[in-house]
């Protein structure tokens, strides 16, 4: 089986890949993949030695190369573990192949270095695009892979007509209307046209766009997103419950996160911050039923790198309308929780793809921050549907 | 419909009183109120003005005066609300008689001051307990009432064999085993024997042993507890769900409660301390699966009166082995948390009692830290049982 | 003696007055207040039945008014307390006259509602708030007065070669050069030109521009200012010395505010916050000898009312390069806080005055942020300055 | 110039050895110690390459297999700069003797395995230990050494008439009363009685007796401790003295400790905990000039190993009466913050040595929780001490 990751070199696809041949070798435990527990048990999952990887990437560098950064830097990936995996990545990286820049926004241009900055035609970079992801295809003859979107957040892409059909999306491509796409549109395209499993991590919103939405549907790929649940919101959406379950009014509920490495750089960037936030405060007036004042802040701290901080601050009210808080502080490493849920997916998404289903993937919901197409916020909630999934998977 | 405190001056059921009376008077909104919401629509509950009040209780002062003492001390109680209450707390008062102090620990007997020490057969304290909740159901000409259990917390009772049958908590009484029995045991047989609800809402183990349960039943009672989740627990128990959705291995969980007033004071004591961790400690395992290191601690700290201020610690492992941390810090008032939820299931237990249910009433496990009968710990699945138990009443 | 308050009405005023009144009446013990220990014995301070308030206010309503809306929202003035001091309230009040609203920006602008927007001369406004304090002096027959800034925080004001002397002060008032002034700095002129001393607790930058400070020193009256430091800043000047003590190397400082109130609403404003951001976030490079990373953040959050929740996250690094943590919550009440400093700096600006000392007041640093003229931001060596002061002013 | 460390194969002992030989090879740059930041330049400091290491040790094991499991387990070693000082590290190891267990309490027996129990009169161990140092100094042709003592937190040790005294201590060994010694007591003699310099890092109540202290003026050597201060209750010292500059009466100041490794593990038996509270919990009243209600809690949590995570709460109050609250947690690690201090001693021991000071030495009160006879707790006035102490030893 096939898995092939935009943003190839990046510190959560380096950890994924890691993380999936380490758990081939039985180096490591499963630890932090649900698909590993006795809910998935009978359930006809891909094991990971049959994973192989491949990918797009847009900066310089190699797997090893950022494998070792994060070791040195991070600590997350620990020396040892690493020494035993050299062979594996440069296998993994002999499949990576040159991303697309187009429209990234200044921010990602920055990171490419020398690499942006050319002019292709929309047509011609999607044609270069999905024959990497045919060839891959071709020389592992493979059936089918799984496609993760893992490269940096863009700018909110402003959408038109154009994006809500996938006739829409052949003209954008046919006119060259380099405005109205975003790397996350051409790779979800790619995907899409080839009729491959997409799983889109990112908040980008360019990815999932009507149009685009229809063309896996058409291809009868399955695809899910967007933007990986892996701290603040997770935290949130595990707790917001709570205040409606007693009837406690919450009256503000303020969170800050502060995170280093090249995601928080690329936050750090106004237009690229927008993205996220969108998809980190809508969620409180969904479980709640309200929408009580609220803040999502997110700060670049250098020296933290991976490790994600965050503190919230809920102010509520109860009973004779006393006012009461609660605070709570998080501090996770953004990679170490996130590469667990893409590999989840990935098994997921194959099997998806094997049961026959098409289109956007509910039970997943819990994995996201904006689910597509699922309304409900409620972690609990969400956990439910894939337990009930699980359950209907089971042979 | 009738109200029986046992412990009926103090904080708690101060509070208790002052609110229901502020809402039969329309002079606050049902904030903190489940059975306020919309998911209670269309369930015959009874309303508040049709509530009348009496109880227990061991200490001298009056209801009035603790309401002051809190407005005062505390601010919970807002001065110009009590300002319109005065004479509605006069009338409770005036339903309140001298409790028990058999058997109630030194913590306890130092807190009722000169009234303890006195020695009774236990026979005829519990006809005298009887006799006060049988003329107050005939001077309000009530066909039924609600006992609620809010006294102090007592030191664990040491269970025997005739702790575990109906008939042998009758022999206790008969023999005048004094050490066998603890106030609250009294409370709940005065309520079972006579076949009234019963909320126990402290952690004591001596009021729902088997025999008491089974007198219940045999008098077709309903009754449900113990010890009500209204901080810390809670909190625990809505985010613990959350390490087992991700299967992020929980290393150690510490839990630092603090609180002040009575309540403190109380538990400040070694043996009524056991009594309470011994209920705030068991729900990890049960929701988790396994049991990580684990500590609660509860410290008396006297000027925090009654905001109780917590904080945990959870230490827990993720994808290749990497350790990561959270923290929450709750900032709670006790009285104002647990308010609504007795007045929610006095309504609830008399529903129930209408409803011809005897027995445990385990959709109110969402309500305590030790649900009887009810292995379920995780809050999001307690409150499903909750929302069908509503469902089903509805029309 | 006199006590003359610029934003006479507002939450910090009104706890000022209140509180003196309650001094002076016996009613509450001096907590908060430096020069009621034993630190400030024997050093000849005036003492509270002796003061008399008066002072500038743009907005409509009364202290008294006021007064109540602090005991019922914020319950930070006890209404008991409250009762017995109405009188001196309304006599206090009767020495409010309207203040200027000239330049004063958007926000307060709007906060002082149909006052604001009339268009007057700068000179004749000047001598309107001159002709109050004067009036103020001689109805009470009073020799001197202390003057104290507590108005709303104003968007800075961008410094001209005018704002360098006295003289150019003149210049602007005389040449209507509405947009160089703001109601600070009328405030502070009124004070200098009378030569009568002066505290600047907001940080607003235009009351002690140059020519405002020569004006003071000419007329022989003390000042000093500028943001009194009662929360965040203040733990942050008290615990950056333990980093230098130990040689470990702050990597980050990011500072979290969240305040509710009129303050909050002022400082929600985009350029009302600039001026405040910027006197709370040059301390750490003072005090370490180089600047951190570092980020101040100020959040509206309306429903805390006054109660100011800071959360602060340093990152530094220790032996072998080892990076470490720690984090502080405050919770604290603004006025409550602040309210004494300014009792404190109203006697020691009193006593400055009687001991003939004009000019900036050094060692009074401690109180404030951005100390004028002392580049001491160590909240222990500020201390210790205020120390010798009191050593030195003892008989 | 020779260190000696009692102890030497713990966390700390080996973080210190491997710190110094960094230094001494200029692989790592001096952070953490603030004997080399410009306060101490033009003092004549020892440099690290010229410090010769040896020690005693009650474990099995080596300093090499120590510095290894503590890059695996806690990471604060990094595995890169190890692999360069194995050869430094086995040096080091050819100097450590087995220590002594006279008396060390259950838990420290328990750690050193089956060596402990052994039964040896306490003259003949005194000598023993007395041998190894004399060895090491003559092995090495060293004038002077610098002992420090960094062994397991012993249980208090009852003092008796005969600790007041260096004859009394003499008595004790002559006597064999095995009861009245510990074996920080046998360390401690071993160096008074050679004349070599002593630094008591541990709250180890024993080793500082009057009759050692007298035993080190006697033989003109300086001596100082106890229990260095590297964590909570240095923030302490660096917070306490704010609530005293603003007359804030601090209510209650509540400490929990938690921690893993061995010294958790030593310090999770009663005896041994009471013994390192006792050095904690005394501070508070000597900075505030009162002792508020505190309480200092410290619990083992195996998984943190090296990590000390503290959590404090204060509660105060201000004008009016009211109250506020502060918290603050630290997430320190403790060999990491303890070795850069062991480092700046020994070099202050060896200048204060070589300037002919004998006794204690106050000017190091800045480092430790107890400084023997420096009643001053405020860590800004012990560090102006150690400021003064620097510029006297500067030319």
């Amino acid at each position: 089986m096939g898995v092939w990751i935009f943003g190839a070199h990046g510190g959560l696809a380096t950890t994924v890949v890691v993380g999936a041949r380490a758990l081939a070798r039985g180096r490591i435990a499963p630890q932090g993949l649900i698909t590993a527990t006795p809910l998935f048990a009978g359930v006809p999952l891909v094991d990971f030695p049959r994973m192989v990887f491949g990918g797009h990437e847009v900066r310089r560098g190699t797997l090893g190369g950022s494998a070792e950064e994060i070791a040195r830097e991070n600590g997350t990936i620990p020396a040892t573990l690493l020494a035993g995996l050299r062979a594996d990545l440069a296998r993994a990286d002999a499949e990576v192949r040159r991303g697309t820049l187009v429209n990234a926004g200044r921010a990602i241009d920055r990171l490419a270095g020398a690499r942006a900055g050319r002019r292709v035609r929309l047509r011609a970079e999607a044609r270069r695009l999905q024959g990497h992801l045919r060839a891959f295809l071709r020389r592992h003859r493979l059936e089918h892979c799984v496609c993760v979107n893992l490269a940096s957040t863009e700018p909110q892409l402003e959408l038109t007509p154009r994006h809500r059909s996938a006739a829409g999306i052949e003209q954008i491509l046919d006119q060259d209307r380099v405005r109205e796409v975003r790397p996350s549109l051409l790779y979800a395209y790619a995907a899409a046209s080839l009729g491959q499993s997409f799983v889109h991590f990112t908040p980008s919103n360019a990815a999932l766009v009507p149009g685009i939405q229809e063309l896996f549907a058409l291809r009868g790929a399955p695809f899910m997103g967007r933007d990986g649940k892996t701290g603040e919101t997770l935290v949130k959406s595990s707790l917001a419950p709570l205040f409606k379950y007693r009837n406690l009014r919450v009256l503000a509920w303020q969170g800050y996160n502060m995170l280093g490495d090249r995601d928080g750089a690329i936050l750090a960037e106004a237009e690229n911050k927008r993205t996220k936030v969108a998809t980190k405060d809508s969620l409180l007036a969904r479980i709640l039923g309200y929408a009580p004042h609220s803040h999502v802040g997110i700060d670049y701290v250098p020296s933290l790198g991976d490790l994600k901080t965050a503190w919230d601050f809920i102010h509520f009210e109860g009973f004779l309308g006393h006012r009461m808080a609660m605070e709570f502080t998080w501090h996770g490493c953004d990679a170490i929780l996130a590469a667990p849920l893409v590999l989840d997916m990935v098994r997921l998404a194959d099997l998806a793809r094997r049961r026959g289903e098409a289109g956007a993937m509910p039970h997943l919901a819990c994995f996201f921050k904006q689910p597509e197409g699922v309304p409900e916020q409620d972690l609990h909630a969400q956990w439910h549907m894939l337990v009930e999934y699980a359950r209907a998977a089971r042979a």
